[in-house]
């Protein structure tokens, strides 16, 4: 009997790429997709398929739930689902910060569910892989952060003090919305920071990192998708930068290491499953970059890679 | 008699925003314009002058010669004319680095005029306002980087070590060139670092600064106009940054200082002879971003804030 | 004593290109401006002034007052203003379509004021300069495609029928609004036709081309402003059709004639209050392209002209 | 034994798109790659393969080969292949007119191969499908224009005069160079028509749609991928064009028709293999829209239909 996977939220960014990877996906069934603005339209991609509410995919029997809604949509959603016997792959943040106590500062609400938290896996599959009922999908800049300086930090090869990353992202980032911040007008031919100092994926990648504290600054890009991140950590001495990602990278299927920093390029990780790095250093810092595309190793397709791992299947099956 | 101005180089991005400004200018006569593609054609902007080689051009009588040349071709007609008796202002790198020795490394020739370097004039005017025979007009990157972070470096309300300038540009600032690296499809729908850790300005960046290292990476825009700066240092605690950045910047005509760094966007600098500034700090650190039109703070503009300055003339004349 | 210029909808982008071309003008003073959203803020280029509302705009001592209001915004003020001793300049809808009968179909409201209509000038200098107490500002894909077409169907050069114009604009002729439709994801990397056969400049163009019919197809370009029109006729071979072209415009202070169709560029035309001309024929059809910037020559610019006309001044005063 | 397919132009645009999809071919093998720049280096997408010279690439013994290679290139190809007993598919424009004197007009040479002109299939399959040693892959406006029109000729419900048709393509169609024509900087934020009433596709479209005349005028988009056709066309009355393409691809599996004009838009049909197609009709005009990938429906994936009927697949195997 196949495995029977519904995806909540499919009309959002994330939502419609979930629903693209799943329907080519040889090993599983997507038997139910939710959306508040198409119920009753046939599933784009899917046209067998036809959207239903929130209510009525509560009901839908799911080996697994994919959860693309906002986080406190995603806060009540999971332990429905859990009680119901599905197992839970959450998109949003609400179960990805171990500290319960950062959810009022970083998203606005108070964390309901404390015992969730602490039993949630943060799936991010090239730095830890495990098995959970509730797998915290990451963060699509704390993706890319944690895949340009994890190694160097756990080989001791940079300090984890003076940690800076800049990191810019394509529009698409901000969800589908109809608001004049993010109109044609207001976005082309424009770059700038946004949230410097106060994004909230800047505890998530501190937590990842194990470090304290990290300067982390998101930038806005005229362009629809596709994450870049520049990061810039002092070396210890230890190690050559380098030759630790290209160890901690060998066997990795979905990264690709390249051999600067300025060889990493959105335009080729941009619909695709990767995650691309390159590292340039010289006597006392190395500037490592990452290059994902938001939508898919920044959500969606690492979604698929976590449903991979909790069904014992290929980490990239339906990704190739 | 008016002031005689000549312009070296009227055909690339930045010799022709200089003739566009020349033209307008109420003081000054634009006298001679050079070009090494349109010689005998009309000079756009001012058809009642032709474009002339050149040779032709250094025979001229100016008063001044601004070069927006190669460094390498400004080396060889800065002297010549300042033994023809007129003054300089050189806006390629040829005179910014008053360490001749930095010259091979980072613009690939030996330094042939170490006593013209010496007594060059380095025109930031927000940073120092002088009188010289020749001004080297400051990098695009070095403007914004500088005008970042050089007051707050002053006060000592941060630390000089572990700056870290994360910066982006529009492609404008590669020149106007048929190359594949720059065509459409090779910028358009991407983002990119360069030359992280070895551009070339950033020994001018440090100079200016006063400090021994810094870390500057640069990246590429798809968009056609302005660089934003984004400056990451540790505070001293000494001082609020954002008071001091108030306090330096309060009578710079040509400075806009905004209330915080996601406030500077480059779509409200591009076209424009100002650079936008605005400074977010929690306990330990700041950020300040910066924004310029890289062709005219980053270099035409600021060759007439620095011509306006040589002549005695209010320092805006011509780019209200 | 000064000629006293109000503008009514100053936050819009055609209303703010009108209070930075009114702030420069130097023969009339700008005395007011409304807005809806920013009352009380200082008006963007003219902090000595401060945004009203209508209410208030309407109570103004005003010599000229410009309205950059929705066509049914403008049907109400008109009167008022006109009523009060102003003259008006409008530059929406309300007062273009000389049959009141058309308003329903392409406007979605009946026309009130059909003697105001009778009476209005509509203003489209390079086609018919004339003075009047109210005139129509001409729309924008209307001012591109009358002047493709005006002097060859009033010279005979071309049939009227089977004419043809397709034409595509930049994001900013669809105004500021926070819509799905218009945000960056949706229209960027994207080209599409609207409103096929049935645009609401189709009557206005026809009224100024005198032909009973046309095909009018607008397109939505992914850039921020510019109109180019592609105009197709059937030559009647009676005249040279870029002679008629060349002799109708030889005086046009704002219209540039390039030598062919395909010499015609929005990147020449944008952020200019030119028209540029272009025109390629063979032995049967013609094709002429012209290209404007759609808030200026299209909206803004073409309402100084108009304003220059009504007050007895030069025509591009405030323009050059 | 796998049928052998060999590439030769294997680094342009079209070139890569086309290995990319013989990649992921079931049913053929991709046994050769020629590439005038990359000799050597492992084939992208196929790192097993390496690309070798024309030469090389001359002596593979290959059932079929595609070649994405300039006109005269083509030319001089395809008999020598044919002669080695491989069927060929040609991109180019070599073999695709039948009337060889218009060859030295459209583009600059004399046609050496009248008989294999003659002999060549045109390969548009939804107009006509059919078998050949040698297939002219058609052009990419020809394909937009002509599945616009074709069905409304052949039932008569438009007139065959006074046909226009407006086109705009992105920039890969220009092909990869480096030129500053299609520099970032001469190609964003620009859009304007070029080769009006000249471009070598113009005969490609009469011929398929079997009219003397028709005005045919591209576009240059500032965006990478796609083509939006606009066509216009005077009804007969004796048949609903709507109705006229749906019956005409009603079982077409690359095709997708869609209610109206504008709802075809480029964003829909980039990256994929389909032509959508929507018209918007009035009692007298009808208004055609196509949108097509052009290095896809507009060339590499057209080339696998044709591959796929030369070899008795099914026509999509391989496109899904």
């Amino acid at each position: 009997m196949n495995t029977r996977i519904g995806v909540f939220g499919g009309s959002g960014y994330t939502g419609l790429e979930l629903v693209q990877l799943l329907a080519r996906h040889p090993k599983v069934e997507l038997a139910m997709v939710t959306s508040d603005r198409w119920v009753g339209e046939p599933v784009r991609g899917v046209p067998s398929l036809k959207y239903v509410g929130h209510d009525a995919g509560r009901e839908a029997k799911l080996d697994v739930a994919l959860l693309a809604t906002p986080a406190e949509t995603s806060l009540k959603l999971a332990p429905e689902l859990l009680a119901r016997g599905s197992r839970v792959i959450d998109l949003s943040g609400a179960f990805r910060l171990k500290d319960a106590a950062l959810y009022p500062r970083f998203y606005n609400f108070e964390h309901t569910q404390p015992a969730l938290l602490a039993e949630a896996l943060y799936g991010l599959p090239e730095v830890k892989r495990g098995t959970a009922r509730l797998v915290a999908n990451p963060g699509c800049y704390a993706t890319a952060a944690a895949l340009a300086l994890k190694p160097l930090l756990a080989a001791g090869a940079v300090h984890p003090e003076n940690l800076v990353i800049s990191a810019a992202s394509g529009v698409s980032g901000a969800g589908r919305k109809a608001s004049e911040e993010y109109s044609f007008m207001e976005v082309s031919d424009d770059f700038r920071a946004y949230k410097s100092l106060n994004h909230q994926h800047t505890p998530e990648i501190a937590q990842t990192l194990g470090v304290e504290e990290l300067t982390f600054i998101p930038h806005l890009l005229p362009m629809q998708r596709g994450i870049l991140c520049t990061a810039v950590a002092r070396l210890t001495g230890k190690h050559d930068p380098v030759a630790v990602l290209r160890a901690a990278y060998a066997n990795e299927p979905l990264i690709r290491l390249l051999p600067k920093a300025e060889a990493v390029r959105i335009a080729d990780a941009a619909r695709t499953p990767l995650c691309l790095v390159g590292a340039t250093a010289d006597a006392t810092r190395v500037v490592v970059c990452t290059a994902i595309d938001n939508l898919l190793k920044g959500a969606a397709s690492q979604a698929i890679q976590n449903l991979n791992l909790m069904l014992g299947l290929d980490e990239t099956e339906g990704l190739k």
